[in-house]
């Protein structure tokens, strides 16, 4: 069995229209009448594929197929929100690809053990309304409803008011789940795939990040009549700090460090810089290392205020503890790619996603469909279709190994 | 014969209270109404002191004390502008002790041979009306009067009309000089003397400056899912070239070397900076060794760009070449310190003075006073009663070194 790529690429292109922008890309805030214009072409999709809708009081749309037993589903979930100027797969291709999954059901007669449901999360990319992944996390009791109502955008619009503008504000009883297992398909946004030759990534977890701010005081001088050795440079400090945390990052596997944001003051071009201000983000699969890398951190900053004379404090101001996802739902994508003769690779997210959360309250775990270059959130983001069908065809035989198919449990009970 | 320490301090005391910042400062830009009240101070002063005032085309004021033979006068300079939330002694102590050393010969009742003149330079900071140095360069020929007059201020209110409104718009036959000889005492703007326990510096030139635009190249990229050996970081790369600055001019004696102004793209804790834009300042009292230094950080560029993957992009936009001063005017700065049993240190300016541009017609050097911590252009400026009557009193000798005294010209002509 094997979905149907042509109708999921038509699909994937007509979805991209909504929003799109004149380079390529798509720009589909959430709860934005783009947003709304999206969701209704999907609940027609999804109505047309048979599937009941529901959609829930966080705006999330949830379409059910019906398996042999009532009870738990097994959920396909993304988002069809995206960033300003964002890709056309980010989001999109996860929730399209299970609707593909449905409608090749329906093509080959098969029904499931478990209730199949796709569901689109609303605000996932947290771009209009911060933080991300603001609906699952809601879901996961990561955030209650007033909280959630009350985000508001940056010109003052809260998210309650701007969902029932769009008229998505639905019922607390319409809630994805209960959830047996929960699959959630995405193109890769790194290169991790493409370096390594192979399409399909099997996802073992979300790593963990943290973010730490660095502020470099030194003085602010002439950058004349100021000799080398007189000198306290903040930014010659924040320097070495940089190429530390690259240097920190690369000593141990699976880590990424990166220095994001930098402010000198005063930032002219003919004095010393006095202060510097920077933002560090470090990731790592294993909560322990990560705290380890935090350490590495603070030792780099002792030894280069040491060095320069510059005063280095690091404060680390938030966390996301890693999330490994369930072994069995990784087992189950890992078996279905080999079903397919479809190579893989073991790999973790370094981005975070709905599944963090629903792996809190229901076993989970991702699909990755190369990315090329590596690029996201830009509108250069590519995958090829033959890579995204690949992705597609993974997810459709493991939500059937997950769901169960209705025949195959028959036989085995029979035999 | 020595200055009178105490007229000279309560001078200094009162024009900088024209302008005064509650931080202990002065703000007092170029042709503003406190400039215009600090020059009506200054006049009278000048006036009270016996000087012929005249004022020129530029609004730069000249006072006239006559010599035992007319011509070309030994001319003492420095400005009363200021940049905002400057210090009380940059370019104030110059001007108001070139006054008191002509209050001292009065006192004295000493004729020198040659004439002698205090001028009040306009428009030195370049904070109102850029460039910086333009009443003494226009002088020096390097701006034409149309230029001068045309340089507008941020509220588009050019120099013209600015020197009109405060009433020192004069006559181009009232410009300063013929100069026999130039001096310039000022303030250190830096810790040299500081660190070497001297009150005063001979100053033997201003150094070379030259300006770079450094552009990193790379790939912005999702800090999470970006392996770091697939890296293109263009703030590495950039960390790598601050270091690789400071490193260059470490490696050269008497040289600076400053990266003042960084900006990232896009400046988000979590991407890897695509594109790096900094300015490098490198300066240097020899011009081949400025050269040096610029195919230093080209060679450093590549360097650069072959281990990180990141193009580099050198650009040199701006030269100023090195001013070495008359050694016979430098000469008598040092003779007549020596005179005084005052410590000097011979040193080079890191920063821009008049003195640059008159240098460029005339025989000229600058004296330093030593100055607390180095700081300048800051409320912070400080230096201590003492270093700055030991200053005054070295400009008092060099100009009577320069000029002659009546008496003993004659003595040595009966001789």
């Amino acid at each position: 069995m094997r979905i149907n790529a042509e109708r999921l690429h038509e699909n994937l292109r007509q979805l991209a229209q909504i929003g799109a922008t004149t380079g390529g890309g798509v720009t589909r805030l959430a709860l934005s009448p783009e947003d709304r214009a999206a969701r209704d072409l999907l609940c027609r999709w999804m109505e047309e594929a048979g599937l009941r809708v529901r959609v829930d009081d966080f705006g999330n749309i949830t379409g059910r197929r019906a398996g042999a037993e009532s009870g738990a589903a097994v959920v396909m979930a993304s988002h069809i929100d995206t960033v300003r100027r964002g890709g056309r797969y980010d989001g999109a291709y996860g929730v399209l690809a299970a609707l593909e999954v449905m409608r090749t059901l329906d093509d080959t007669g098969v029904t499931t053990r478990r209730p199949l449901e796709l569901v689109n999360w609303t605000n996932e990319e947290g771009v209009r309304f911060e933080p991300a992944m603001l609906a699952s996390g809601a879901i996961a009791g990561r955030f209650t409803p007033e909280y959630v109502y009350g985000r508001t955008d940056r010109d003052g619009a809260t998210f309650g008011e701007e969902l029932e503008r769009i008229g998505y504000k639905g019922e607390r009883s319409n809630r994805p789940g209960p959830i047996a297992a929960y699959l959630e398909l995405h193109v890769e946004q790194g290169p991790v795939l493409e370096d390594a030759a192979v399409p399909v990534g099997v996802v073992e977890g979300i790593v963990g990040i943290t973010w730490s701010e660095i502020i470099a005081d030194g003085r602010a001088d002439h950058a004349g009549p100021s000799p080398m050795p007189l000198r306290r440079d903040a930014l010659v400090a924040a320097a070495r700090m940089i190429s530390g945390v690259d240097d920190i990052a690369r000593a141990i596997d699976g880590a990424v460090g990166t220095v994001g944001r930098i402010a000198a003051e005063p930032n002219v071009i003919n004095t010393i810089p006095g202060k510097v201000t920077m933002s560090v983000d470090l990731r790592h699969p294993d909560a322990t290392t990560l705290d380890r890398l935090v350490a590495g951190l603070e030792r780099l900053a002792s030894d280069v205020a040491a060095l320069t004379g510059v005063a280095i404090g690091v404060n680390r101001f938030w966390t996301s503890e890693p999330t490994p996802f369930a072994p069995e739902v990784v087992d189950a994508v890992q078996t279905a790619a080999e079903e397919m003769g479809i190579t893989t690779r073991r790999c973790w997210s370094g981005a975070g996603h709905d599944a963090k959360y629903i792996q809190e309250i229901a076993p989970s775990a991702m699909i990755f469909a190369r990315s090329i270059n590596g690029l996201s959130h830009c509108e250069q983001e590519y995958s090829t279709p033959e890579d995204l069908e690949a992705g597609a065809n993974v997810l459709l035989r493991a939500a059937l190994r997950l769901a169960g198919i209705k025949g195959e449990r028959t036989t085995h009970k029979r035999g």
